[in-house]
């Protein structure tokens, strides 16, 4: 059988794959068929590395917010102002959702298919991730560089700006990524930088 | 049988049942004998006045998107200025959020499943009501009110904000609907007007 680092490549493998089908047919309309086909594996030999469906669903939200905090974290160790910090969070997002339709889509839609210890896992990541962002809102504005009476509700505002591109983005579109990010980035500083900042 | 706006009322109560249903349980694991139990008919007598389930989700994607369009024309034939315009329409998208989840769910993350006409009417729709919000953020840049360089980027900057409530809106939260909208607006209007008229 094949050694630990061969069988997480491969899990790597399968997981991609199978968001790349989700992305192409829903992930209802998907089955573990199709991605045992599209991985050139017979069905008993899928299951040897994946043992459901969901727990692709799972792979694929933890992949994607394991590298969204991780991005985060390097950069907090920099010394990355806060608008800066704010701006590569965009760029991470909008990127992502360029690069990696098929995860986004999965990760944003199917978030209520997980189940049990799985959900629970990755609703944790989520929250992580989601006070990373309100607390360098609320910094930046307990050191009066930004203004907001709900620093909670403001992160809400910022990453609709970013997270809804999942739904329009395409790949063919004038725009890159980094443009859009920037883009969005100008309108949300401007609006929450205190008159002395802007 | 019913005459025509009997029979009207009793689609839109039908297309309301499923949307609930579609909200609770998922619209692909919700049957049309789910539906017929719902509303208390036989599945002939439901198969009357509906044909299927997509027409029941066209049916909730047109009621939705009308109700913005005509909201937003109304508003137009009065005097409200370019900024008070732009509050209403966040406004009606988070009360839309608030009062009917299902429908938004459905609007949102099951446009894919349309297809043939019915997409293609959604579709011109949907487009009409974006580029209706377009022009009052181009006619506010070119009345010097708002600084873009791209009104139809900055437009899709403007709905993830509102849209992507429907993520994460919670009925017992502790915001209403018009505050978030409100500070949404607020970050926004901000981020978009030009010195002089902030």
């Amino acid at each position: 059988m094949a050694n630990k680092s061969n069988a997480d490549e491969r899990r790597k493998h399968i997981v991609r794959k199978a968001a790349a089908l989700f992305d192409k047919m829903g992930y209802f309309n998907t089955s573990m068929d199709d991605i045992a086909e599209a991985v050139g594996l017979r069905k008993p030999t899928l299951y040897y590395y994946i043992s459901s469906k969901e727990e692709i669903l799972y792979l694929i939200h933890e992949e994607f917010i394991n590298h969204l905090i991780s991005n985060h974290q390097s950069r907090l160790e920099t010394r990355m102002n806060r608008s800066q910090l704010l701006q590569e969070v965009m760029i991470d997002i909008l990127d992502q959702i360029a690069q990696f339709p098929g995860y986004v889509r999965a990760f944003f839609d199917h978030y209520r298919e997980l189940s049990g210890d799985m959900k629970e896992q990755i609703k944790n990541k989520r929250d992580t991730y989601f006070r990373m962002i309100v607390d360098v809102i609320r910094e930046g504005k307990e050191q009066g560089e930004f203004e907001t009476d709900d620093p909670s509700l403001t992160t809400l505002a910022f990453f609709g700006m970013c997270n809804w591109a999942y739904q329009w983005y395409e790949a063919d579109g004038k725009r890159k990524p980094r443009e859009i990010a920037f883009h969005f980035w100008d309108i949300f500083m401007r609006g929450i930088s205190t008159v002395e900042n802007r």
